[in-house]
């Protein structure tokens, strides 16, 4: 790196969370496995053991380990790769000063990232280098058994410890999760591991309906706004409070270097949108767009390691006039653009024509599809139309095409749609795409709080996941009126945080109530430090409670600021435990329900 | 006012808000009435007329008004309640030092409301003089006209503009809402019309299934925090915002002095819990209450004004040890301490027992019932227990014995409940409530993001008032944090109102989608200043839009900070309708459609 580099690119956010240590849980087929995962430390008077949480945040919260941007992450998935023995070293594709929209010659002002030893990977000529394939193949990779232990949290026999009760509306939350249950999954297209042979710095992860449901944080520039060193500490600040993928959106300038900046430096997936960079290369006229600028493009970004593709391709011609008159029109950026270029030449879209290619393409470096929802509603008024449900039945069409090549899928999902509507979209999806994972963006089941649309699309996100969706894109407060900062990327991870743990209480996962419980026990003997620390944002919960109480003796108080000493109902509460222990209450209360007290109507 | 009152108590929020003109509709029956409303004036380029929305924020909104707070708001009410001839005026309960928690003798700072020509009535002994009483007796009441009109928002013919689709549960949304179908709900207890006859000023407003779903904001200081000043602009901001409802949950000292400045300055009707006030006046001594000691508080608040009591009479005795193995006992307040209370004694709830004393006392003023759920989770853990299942079941017989005196009822519901356990809630109160109307706090559906509980629990209550809750308790971001303050309790407000209107979207509320049209229209065309505008919160919006893009000429930009111009999916969508129109795509839509080009599976 020269010396020359802006200082502010190195400045990201590092250091564990509060009263939080960074574990390593070794595997059993594959001893050498460390699984990163994070236990909270509790206060001595909970008589607990420390409190094991999963972790996105990768090495940044580990103060045992020194990261360095300019140098970017270890390498964790180099050997697995390697040992495969299925890929080739190859020179790749020179870089162009148009992947960056650079005029010939023009020099940008962004650094490169010093790629040093790097080298790019392809699968040999006709191999598919994909975990679907090795799992139809029957075999167990690293990478599988590695979510196995991450999604049980290390725990051996979490099935005892199973206390909740949901309905799972058809999916099949095993107990403990085996690392042969992740194959299976993976083998039969109801999961995907996304993990470029290129980006061997991600630490594996599964998003799927019989998983915990992830969350993804949208970054990127655009023409108007933003950095290199804004952009890859908002990924490592997205990462820190818990997304599980991260998808760079970028559209300005400089698109390809800051890309390669935050591949080497992201222990989570990254998806993109390719077209997006396509169309720079073309200077924004979408009609120009063609199958060999999208398919450079596809080899550009598969050679720097991105995870999964954004690709629209059911938007195809027929569908565009069934969006002729919905309120809000194509409001998928990418769905304009293909839906442009479509009118534009009366042709069919070129993503759908070429797709067999694409799918050879993606096969050969472990790319998987996040197929595009181009035609998504974008208000409430055009929800589950017609032209809505044409694409998705392409998509399911597609989603069997990338399954005969081994390429895994899996499907973008909506976006506005109102309450009563949000089940019917799980239902269609599932049934057309043969039970392809689904990915979607909130929805919003309001349109009416622009400001406020990390909220009104929790609420339709907290649903869907509940009804089987894999994993939820996040909407931060900004969503429809500007690019979000990094407060913005904080509140909306934290929001899709509480949407996926909702979604997995309600379906009923067996470890899901785990942290309710701990914390509602923290809450209920006035432990306030573990409340806060075992929260989704101790910081946030600890700056509010100082508001009103800031002493440090108020954390050890036996009340709180909303109530104060005489009207404590938890404290009231405890006395009456007290009370009844004393008396014997509970014998009594044995006795009145024994006794036939009528507490319940009977089913009418 | 004496002069030297401190001049913060003046300092309340007024003038309208942006680009909206507060209008009056009159009424049928009863000519003179003028029920509120706010219009929002759009830009010319929309060719489309004001739009109109419901309006709580009384006078403050009205630049035809001057309030004064030390006036308080003009007695809207007093010729409709004289006119019944049915109250006579009384001296009342002579106000004593220990109501404001003071030593006798002892002098507040705080500067007591000059009451003026305010007069207390009481109704004619034996007289119920309830909105229930008029409505079984086959009245229709001008606050019934007033709420059919407030419901319609004045349209006449909303039933032709009906356009949603929702799921209602069982609800009987009428198209159009008559003062006879108020009436009738009423009658039927249903829905309420919180107006005790000694708070005039109120606007009528309804909570009922078949109605617009309602939101509450809780205000009022504790023994640790808080003023006059704060606590009135609290309230005025509140229903600036859109609250329908305010409870004042005061604790600490000064509480009879705040609530007089309260009612007289809000035009929503107001809430308390009088056991928090009795507890005061026994120096925090949950065994030392009595029924004589509650009885004065509920005259002493009834003569205020109070709209409705929540009252813990279903905390039964023989419910408290059903609690003792739960995670979090009891939470509520009100709940702990009738629990403690019915221990320390061994004796049944004295609320329980002076239940019928209890409904002659509101039947006097007409105070409705908000018939408390003490026993309510405070824990997903503890969510639709036996204890919380019990407590229900008593209130749906206590809200026979308050019907049987023609009180109005609703009934409070939880609490802490994760998604899949929500609908059961609903579905046990009314069959047990006799469709009583539900108001519910939350829930919130996980334990695990203090700081962040407006959103837990606006998840649950967007779903609990589709499913049939009449009106919602807000959670502002303090919830088991601390106290909100004024930002806090804006954030509560709006996070509610999308909840609320969620849930009319998602019922099928035959006017709620027209909003969500109006606002998707202006963002499909670029009218920014009407985005803005015809959202929940125009001033947030503006602010975010203006951080990426503060130029005044963005607000005419035909594409946002997002995306820039050379990737707006609203603007080339609009270029694909252009290019649809002008190629006669719709009439290719068509064929498409009439060729059978199959885009749905058949029905399995």
């Amino acid at each position: 790196m020269p010396d020359s580099h802006p200082s502010e690119v190195l400045k990201v956010t590092t250091g564990p969370l509060p009263s939080s240590r960074k574990i390593h849980i070794g595997g059993t087929l594959f001893p050498d496995l460390r699984v990163a995962m994070r236990e909270i430390d509790l206060t001595a008077s909970a008589k607990e053991p420390p409190f094991r949480v999963y972790d996105t945040s990768g090495p940044y919260t580990d103060p045992a380990v020194t990261t360095d941007i300019r140098r970017g992450l270890p390498a964790l998935r180099r050997q697995w790769i390697a040992a495969r023995n299925d890929t080739d070293v190859c020179e790749g594709r020179t870089p162009r000063p148009e992947d960056n929209g650079l005029a010939a010659g023009e020099i940008s002002p962004v650094p490169l990232f010093d790629r040093a030893d790097r080298r790019i990977l392809r699968g040999k000529p006709g191999r598919a280098v994909t975990q679907m394939a090795y799992a139809r193949a029957g075999i167990v990779t690293p990478e599988m058994e590695y979510v196995a232990i991450r999604e049980n949290l290390g725990r051996a026999k979490l099935a005892e410890k199973r206390q909740t009760d949901g309905d799972s509306f058809g999916a099949s939350l095993p107990d403990y999760v085996t690392a042969e249950f992740v194959r299976d999954e993976i083998a039969k297209g109801r999961a995907i591991i996304p993990a470029n042979i290129n980006h061997p710095e991600t630490e594996p992860m599964i998003i799927g309906r019989n998983f915990l449901v992830k969350i993804n944080a949208n970054i990127g520039n655009s023409i108007v706004t933003s950095s290199v060193a804004e952009e890859v500490e908002k990924l490592i600040w997205a990462v820190r409070w818990g997304s599980d993928t991260v998808m760079d959106l970028s559209t300005g300038q400089n698109i390809h270097t800051i890309r390669e900046w935050i591949i080497r430096n992201t222990p989570v997936p990254i998806g993109t949108v390719p077209i997006y960079q396509a169309l720079e290369k073309v200077d924004g006229k979408a009609e120009e767009l063609s199958w060999e600028i999208f398919r450079d493009t596809l080899i550009e970004q598969a050679e720097q390691g991105v995870d999964y593709f954004t690709i629209h391709a059911g938007v195809r011609l027929a569908h565009v006039p069934l969006t002729a008159r919905r309120v809000t029109g194509i409001v998928s950026r990418g769905g304009s653009i293909m839906a442009k270029w479509c009118l534009a030449h009366h042709r069919e879209n070129f993503l759908y024509e070429h797709f067999e290619e694409t799918c050879e393409i993606l096969k050969s470096y472990d790319i998987a599809f996040s197929l595009g929802d181009g035609l998504r509603p974008g208000s409430n008024a055009d929800a589950n139309d017609a032209a809505q449900f044409a694409e998705l039945e392409t998509l399911g069409e597609l989603t069997q095409i990338a399954w005969k090549h081994d390429v895994q899928v899996m499907i973008e999902g909506p976006g506005h749609v109102p309450m009563h509507k949000i089940k019917e979209n799980v239902d269609k999806q599932l049934a057309l795409c043969g039970e392809a994972p689904f990915y979607t963006l909130g929805p919003l089941v309001t349109d009416i709080a622009p400001g406020y649309d990390h909220i009104t699309s929790a609420i339709g996100a907290a649903m869907i996941g509940w009804f089987g969706t894999a994993m939820l894109c996040y909407v931060t407060p900004k969503e429809h009126l500007g690019l979000p900062d990094r407060d913005d990327v904080k509140t909306g991870v934290i929001t899709y945080k509480i949407a996926a743990h909702a979604a997995d209480l309600a379906k009923g996962h067996p470890a899901a109530r785990l942290q309710d419980d701990a914390l509602s026990r923290a809450r209920f003997e006035f432990r306030w430090k573990d409340q806060f620390n075992l929260s989704l944002d101790a910081d946030t919960a600890e700056k509010f409670h100082d508001q009103t109480m800031p002493a440090d003796g108020a954390k050890l108080a036996h009340f709180c600021s909303m109530c104060g000493p005489k009207f404590c109902a938890m404290k009231i509460s405890q006395e009456v435990r007290d009370d009844a222990a004393a008396k014997g209450m509970e014998e009594k209360s044995a006795e009145f329900l024994a006794t036939g007290a009528e507490i319940y109507l009977p089913a009418s």
